[in-house]
């Protein structure tokens, strides 16, 4: 029998779901839950769209509940509240605010019987995994990690609600020479600023400043105060063609050494580079949900996350084959 | 209580993890198992040197035995016979024969109520782990896996096996335009030569014919034939001092697509410099010894891959810890 799939929350992310699951051959979508009017939403596949107030009726139906709204104010209620009906996953990636959002769903998880896992997807989740397993490997050493070329959400909105600008997008861009140096083995101390660069393209309304714009921006404490930050303003028809893309991806590194004196430097370096970054997540997303629910099946209950999920769960393989092929 | 190592095997490997469990403060060395007379030994730490005939009565006195010996000979005998007795690890990288080495040594484990573990280090090791994970998070995709810049042992024993050749190292070195393809997203079809480059530093003996050496190497069938193989002559000084390093690294690739016409294209890359193989693969064993203690505590028996291993398991850390720091 396949694993049942339900989606709640149906923009990038839940799209990427559905997708991803459409190309596995032991998921499937049972249903996709919204909070708008179920009749208002056209999906891809041929499954119900339901409305969430009628989502009580599904905890049958369901194996995994794959929950893909924002970690901002979504998440924060929605995982723990699902988390007591069903197995649930999330892709909640306020790093400040892990330790507590996971006391929540790994408590409503085990007092209701369930297994939850939250924070999967690149960073928090790929990211992650690899900083633990180099850190295991390299215990003498310093982790990095860059972020780029790719769109800031949360930058972009910001820049939006600055008086003057109709339409921005924010690109957070990894410093070249920090890269080489990191990659080089030198392990150097790195300001904010020597990290990343943040560039911003602008549609302003008409008439507006726009020095007073680009200074509104540059100024910004904590979104951009700290960085080298270029601005470019262009006409919509420029911003539609040019930046409507998701693409995203980064770096992790792990520079450290062996040896008695540590006379052995060793550099570990993953990174990504992704044409769309909420298929890839949704791709990570539904991986994790196939371990979920092997898991699930046997006996494990309460919260996860990538730390805790050996990698042969994830796949549709079977471990003899990942020993002939993968090892 | 810390967890009590053992090594069987003082050799380059030997060395490096003992070095690598002096960095622990949850794990100790035990002692030394050797095949050599003991008394010929001497060892970095002031633990007991052991011949490997009297290591029936270390079987209540060792966690965890790491076997530290090679692939051709050493390691097909030694984990099945040693996984009877205790909880062992090996570094078996003979890819072809994983499949039925692993099955021996299961057999051996779950018979006598042992945990074990074969194939840790980086290739296989880490490697495959991130085959593993990339596979399942990019399932339409390919994978590649170049090797270089670094010394392989077995094709320098092969030229070392030509007669008039007194000392030899070759070096495995990736094509960098192939490296280039791959991580430009292109998905090559990459023949063994477009690969990897080979290349070698010969020491003639007195009055050796150079050239029917260089023609013996670069004709040798399996070894070399299929690649393009650069031989220098050079003399012994400038050998001991240019090539005695024991550096090595990787590259795993996997590139695939999502997207419902497979539009959006993701490039995964991880890779590894090591200044020094052998200290960087015991460290990995080392990791994995802990995970091995800790599963074996819980329970489990029986043979294991990395494939089979949370990353939790492998870090000094608490999982609390790790959500609140690496996650």
């Amino acid at each position: 029998m396949k694993t049942r799939i339900g989606i709640l929350g149906y923009g990038n992310l839940g799209r990427g779901v559905e997708l991803a699951v459409s190309k596995t051959s032991d998921m499937e979508l049972a249903a996709v839950f919204t909070r708008r009017d179920p009749s208002s939403l056209t999906i891809a596949s041929s499954v119900p769209v339901v409305s969430v107030n009628d989502i009580g009726k599904w905890t049958d139906k369901i194996d995994v509940l794959i929950l893909c709204g924002g970690s901002a104010t979504d998440l924060p209620k929605q995982t723990p509240a699902f988390a007591s009906k069903f197995n649930v996953i999330d892709s909640f990636d306020t790093h400040a605010d892990i330790p507590s959002h996971f006391a929540k769903v790994n408590e409503a998880a085990l007092s209701s019987g369930h297994i939850a896992m939250i924070s999967v997807g690149w960073d928090p989740g790929l990211f992650s995994l690899i900083r633990a397993l180099t850190n295991a490997v390299i215990p003498d050493g310093k982790d990095y990690t860059f972020w780029g070329k790719g769109v800031s959400q949360g930058h972009s909105d910001a820049v939006r609600r600055i008086a003057g600008v109709r339409n921005a997008k924010q690109y957070t861009i990894p410093v070249d020479s920090a890269l080489a140096s990191v990659r080089n083995g030198e392990n150097p101390e790195l300001t904010t600023r020597q990290k990343h660069l943040r560039e911003v393209f602008v549609v302003a309304e008409d008439g507006a400043d726009c020095a007073k714009i680009e200074a509104e921006i540059k100024e910004m404490p904590k979104y951009f105060s700290d960085y080298d930050t270029t601005v470019h303003f262009i006409d919509e028809e420029t911003f539609l063609r040019d930046h409507s893309g998701m693409a995203h991806g980064g770096f992790v590194f792990r520079s450290g050494t062996t040896g008695k004196n540590d006379e052995h430097h060793h550099v570990v370096e993953f990174s990504l580079k992704l044409d769309s970054n909420p298929e890839f997540t949704s791709s990570v997303l539904v991986a994790y949900a196939r371990a979920l629910k092997r898991l699930y099946d046997e006996g494990e209950r309460g919260c996860r996350t990538v730390f805790d999920i050996a990698p042969a769960y994830l796949l549709e393989m079977s471990r003899e084959e990942m020993r002939a092929h993968l090892l």
